[in-house]
């Protein structure tokens, strides 16, 4: 059967008039050596496309979708079909899920884990017949009212343990399904409040978890590249995860930083006050950039909206973190942790949906690439830091100068021919390559 | 001569409608085992108070000051006279000032530091014959155009020698002057854009910097306790010690922890989306929390506005953290980096906004010490942990579990006895301690 | 039965170490010739209280409720009996629902209608027999999916005509239940995008909708007070009624101001940017000071969290502006929209938070009724102002002057005598008035 | 003399790899019947191009500008030649200032105004000869200490004297210089604290204050057309223009509609919490879009960034609003109020700044202008809101409808067939627009 029967038709007219036609995204583009498909690597989120609703906190569900009609274990059978149909349609690769995403919780975690099993293996078999592959897989440790106060910082040790269980179970099918990435996203890893919290147990008991996942995959031979995904805030008052430096402050103190790396997602980068091309820059240049949530917020509301990236801008500078990046984007990806608008809520939402944001990151990619050809920033960058490759500015690099010997030179050259950062001028040059790339 | 007389004849009348009393201040009374005085170690800011006019963005300066009669040198002299008047006026023990605070710059580093080594020696007279201390000194390394692309993380490798001489000037000075700690406050220490910026130099060079700064501090034999002060964005569009959480990933990073602690800014707290308390519980709780910048932002605002410090709210948690720290305040203090609203310009607002910051720190104080007194969040806190304390929880935090044995458990163990984590009414015992405290 | 059992026993034993039994709000005390019962009008909200389940965007419900062992008509009925047992227990007279909160919908407007009609009765039974009374109704236009575009700005006029009877049927129940006012709040009155959007269409047809609900009110002879509630956003991404000066536009250029007040909400406005006394000046200067919806936001977070008011100086400042306006509350009261955290979501949260907002906002007349008592703000403001009483400033103020006669002035008057504005001495009464009142 | 030679050499090269030259612009290109040059009437601002230094709250200026070896009059003299040349090398043909950016006050308002006549006659002069317009003046009362509680909102009847004597100043040089506009933006209309203000009289005094200013106006046969500037706050903690809507309101409450329209700033929107898009459209809906403040804001600072507008998405959509706007931009003008970062402080980077601004404007007048002629929004509006068209919609629509009518209907209609908004398909469509247009 099909989910998307219809657009899958019209999509494969593409008619350049074709709403459902790529206009930029070709796979098979070779860009700076690669392909885009092999630049990109594009996921689709389980959650927002097969499990969400369209629902908000102040409506219900809006959504119009085919396996809705179905409840329960067979609504995960049809998601997974959905899923597999829509991944084909849109020729992407991969895919992403929590735990209770793929499946229902039952009444006992025994039952849980069997419903996952079930739709584990389907997935497995889907997987086998397409080609298809899990960029990453995580556990839910977020939405179910136990982890009210928290899963590997709640105040209740039972909880932690569930929560350890859960994640035990979903390194296992991580292993199964060959998941290129294990994801952290602490949802209610921080507090409501401080006046009734214990930061510290709390941080030690995370990183203890941390610890535990590592040498667990460690002993069943997953090999996972294990990331975090920082967020500062919602559902929680503030999350301990807040933003790139604060994980990798977190990931320092507990000896962490050779296990993991960073899932940098861009709503969650200005939720925290950061433009998405920082905090990727603060993960690359610490050796922690590991994949990516491909999304964008709206600027002026101040929570996670999840849209799809369409912002040219932004996709242009996080390509160009990418392409930067050692081994680019390596085992990571560029996942759609985007939702429809609640206001976009017909089936074919989800393929124009994709087809926006694939599309402006393969323009993204276009642009990046030829900024790097045309090596525009690194010039500027070059021109800019000339004066740190000779004389007392490569002593300061190499660590041969002191407060004594700089005092000295100071007091001796007092000049210093300071030249504009012209970023104005940059900033045209950007809208040219947008343009005209 | 006196500058503040006739609110100081005020002020010494003492009466109890009258504004200049202290309402709430006792230097004298014991709580928890010391004197007001000695837990709140309150300074003067030599900046707002002294070197400052009013002036802002889009209008001049309105402050009407007493030494603004005289200018270069004289004037400098003249501000040192009215800063040991105020701190005499309003029993404070200590200041604070950047070194271009206390003296005009000249027209070559010689000749600044001709001029700052003049008003050292005043500021040791009044020292020495007032017994008044030097709470922390630096170097404003922000203001001067050389520095429009940083000072340790500029460009241009002259600035970052001038900036080197610059602080070892400094460094002498406070040793000179006895000063607790020396501070690091970098305005321009960021990016104005990304796009014309090597971060990872920056940062590398950043931390060169502070290394050599602690090496001469060495040498000279200067033990002040070293402090970075984070604050997340202007001037610069982003600063490099965006956070508390970041300023520590930072030192941990270039293992500069052993040296440095935090200097926490409530205005700078929420100006990066934490609360004064979070920041100050980030600090304590990494052994880092040095020293205090008392003030408060206005929340519907996006920039610094350094108002004096008046939510009892904020002043009763913070006195709570600086409580519960090892040692308290310790080397520390409670700086007003403060100054009275542009339309408060006259030289009694001075007095009158030092004495509400001080009682709504006093009064803090007081409210948070009962609290501890009265052991209110320490049993909530004992009360909702306790599951850590024996059985699974001990194992978890004594490092004995592992994701198979919490397995184990969670499947025999899936009933979880949550319970409420009562903010409200945790809010409502707040109010009461405020009032009745 | 008893819904709030063991609360009601203990909070009757009123120890003074009780968390359970007020500390400020007792009323019988008279303030300013009227008791503190009059002057708040406490009302609970129906939908926070007894409809809601503590589900965040992240997380499945939480709330532990006694009338969640029911379902469908019969939990309606259960949520009437917990309403009027809390409003007893509370000492609560009013409360305030939409039609959705207190029957469930059916599958025609006909059967949704029906459902309605019988909870409306049992309602009026229990109005009869206990003296309480409903502050205001409303319709919820915003839940369910058909108004995913709008109601009374939807694009589809079918909704657009299903809202107009869902409101037609609100009034006559209002009517019927002698409700004191009719609030609008527009939850989907405004645009996910801009785009797609006919703004000019959709204002007129707001205005249209609300002149029709004006007239078929006086056709019925229902002469509640109507109301607009101001929010800026969320769930829309723009909300047409953005705050209390944009509503005052719309009334202005439909000619509604003299059918309609303002319902104005703490959390609402410090999303739109204002704090919640400036929105109430707003509202009383221009003679639209209808009532208010006790809460408050966390100013660290983007949306409306809606928590329990319990800052003081809140309180005080809005029961400011409350005892100014002419009238005091009028017709409107103090509505607590406002939610227990999730993570406070055993049932006696529901009463501890109330006693919370009740204390806050009986310290707050306290402390605003001592305030206009001993005149504090008034003399400030008689004695800043005092130049427009006489002389050129009486002039200015009645009309007398215009640029030729100021011109010819100022060329001979160009002293100012300027004075601070003293907000810092001023902020330090206020702390002195809230511990002391 | 030239300012600007090199530059201006530079630029008449316009070789196409020349930063200099304009990739976009085009002054002769005819769009939609009209030239660019009088679509977008550009316009430079005095105040940051030639009155401004660089400096910001923590550092002083860093700006190089040749005028600045001159002083007082003699510098206000250079000014004026610089910006004539500027204009010329831009082939702009608009400029604007205020009072204070042209000429030094003296110490006396007679002599500050024989100032200005001194340079009014030399602006007066070039502009005759070169046939270059003014788009507006104004008067700053904003700078100067006695505007430290407002102007026409001060508490101090001398000041709102002065005030007015400035503006009727400004009114007469505008009438003599042939301005197209006299604008109002009030950066101490407002307040610094709710505490000591009062609001109704301030603002009453200021609805007087501008009755006053168009009754003057039209006594001298000074035909501009008048603007108030809405923004939120910066410098003052609230401005009493704050938005669109609110401007609105005031000038609707005060009879002042048929005398004022808007000018509307991108910056200044987004401080607000809305788009710059929503601001015009608000604007333009109801008769009031007058004329723009071109330029950018960082969306994460909270201040008044005032950047050269480089987002195409922003002047797409602004220039939509000015295309769809009844009779264009009319008398109003895209004046730049915007300045090169101080870190782009040598004196070409005036013209790369101006030259991004108006290539990003004018690309938006290539998209916004193909959008239109291909219909795009306005076949997405037209479809949407169909059903309003007939039938029962268009009986809303034409007031024949009433909650009686509405409801009959609704009971037998409840069906809804409700379709997506589309807006990740609408967003996609719009990048291929600024790609292709």
């Amino acid at each position: 059967m099909s989910y998307f029967n219809q657009a899958k038709i019209q999509y494969e007219g593409k008619q350049s008039n074709n709403p459902l036609a790529f206009k930029f995204y070709n796979p098979d583009q070779v860009i700076l050596g690669k392909t885009m498909r092999e630049h990109l690597r594009f996921a689709v989120a389980y959650w927002h496309s097969f499990s969400a609703n369209g629902s908000d906190p102040f409506g219900a569900g809006t959504y119009i979708r085919g396996w809705d009609r179905f409840s329960g274990m067979d609504q995960a059978k049809a998601r997974v079909e959905a899923c597999f149909e829509l991944l084909h349609i849109l020729d992407v690769d991969y895919f992403c899920f929590h735990d209770r995403d793929i499946a229902p919780e039952g009444s006992t975690l025994q039952e849980t884990n069997a419903n996952l099993d079930v739709i584990v293996g389907l997935i497995e078999e889907q997987m086998k017949a397409t080609g298809k592959k899990l960029l990453w897989n995580t556990a839910n440790m977020f939405t179910n009212p136990r982890f009210v106060h928290g899963a590997a910082t709640t105040n209740n040790a039972n909880v932690y343990a569930y929560a350890a269980a859960q994640v035990k179970k979903a390194l296992e099918h991580g292993k199964r399904l060959g998941s290129q990435n294990y994801v952290f996203w602490g949802g209610r890893e921080g507090y409501e409040s401080l006046l009734n919290t214990d930061m510290g147990l709390e941080l030690d008991n995370l990183a203890r978890f941390m610890h535990m996942a590592v040498d667990y995959a460690k002993e069943i031979g997953f090999d996972a590249q294990f990331l975090i995904e920082p967020k500062p805030k919602e559902p929680s008052k503030h999350q301990y995860d807040f933003d790139a430096a604060t994980a990798l402050s977190f990931l320092q103190k507990y000896d962490l930083m050779k296990h993991f790396k960073l899932n940098v997602e861009a709503n969650h980068a200005t939720l925290a006050g950061h433009t998405f091309e920082h905090e990727l820059r603060v993960a690359r240049i610490n050796g922690a950039l590991g994949s990516i949530d491909a999304n964008q917020g709206d600027m002026l509301l101040g929570w996670d909206t999840d849209e799809f990236p369409t912002d040219l801008y932004s996709t242009t500078l996080a390509m160009y973190e990418i392409l930067l990046n050692e081994g680019g984007i390596g085992r990571g990806g560029v996942n759609f942790d985007a939702k429809p608008r609640r206001t976009s809520f017909e089936q074919d939402d989800l393929i124009y949906s994709h087809i926006a944001g694939m599309d402006s990151f393969a323009r993204g990619l276009q642009v990046a690439a030829k900024l790097i050809e045309d090596r525009v920033f690194e010039n500027i960058v070059e021109e800019r830091y000339a004066s740190f490759k000779s004389g007392i500015g490569a002593d300061i690099v190499s660590g041969k100068a002191n407060l004594r010997t700089l005092e000295a030179y100071a007091l001796e050259n007092q000049s210093f021919e300071l030249k504009s950062g012209r970023v104005e001028l940059i900033k045209s040059v950007i809208n040219q390559y947008i343009i005209n790339a």
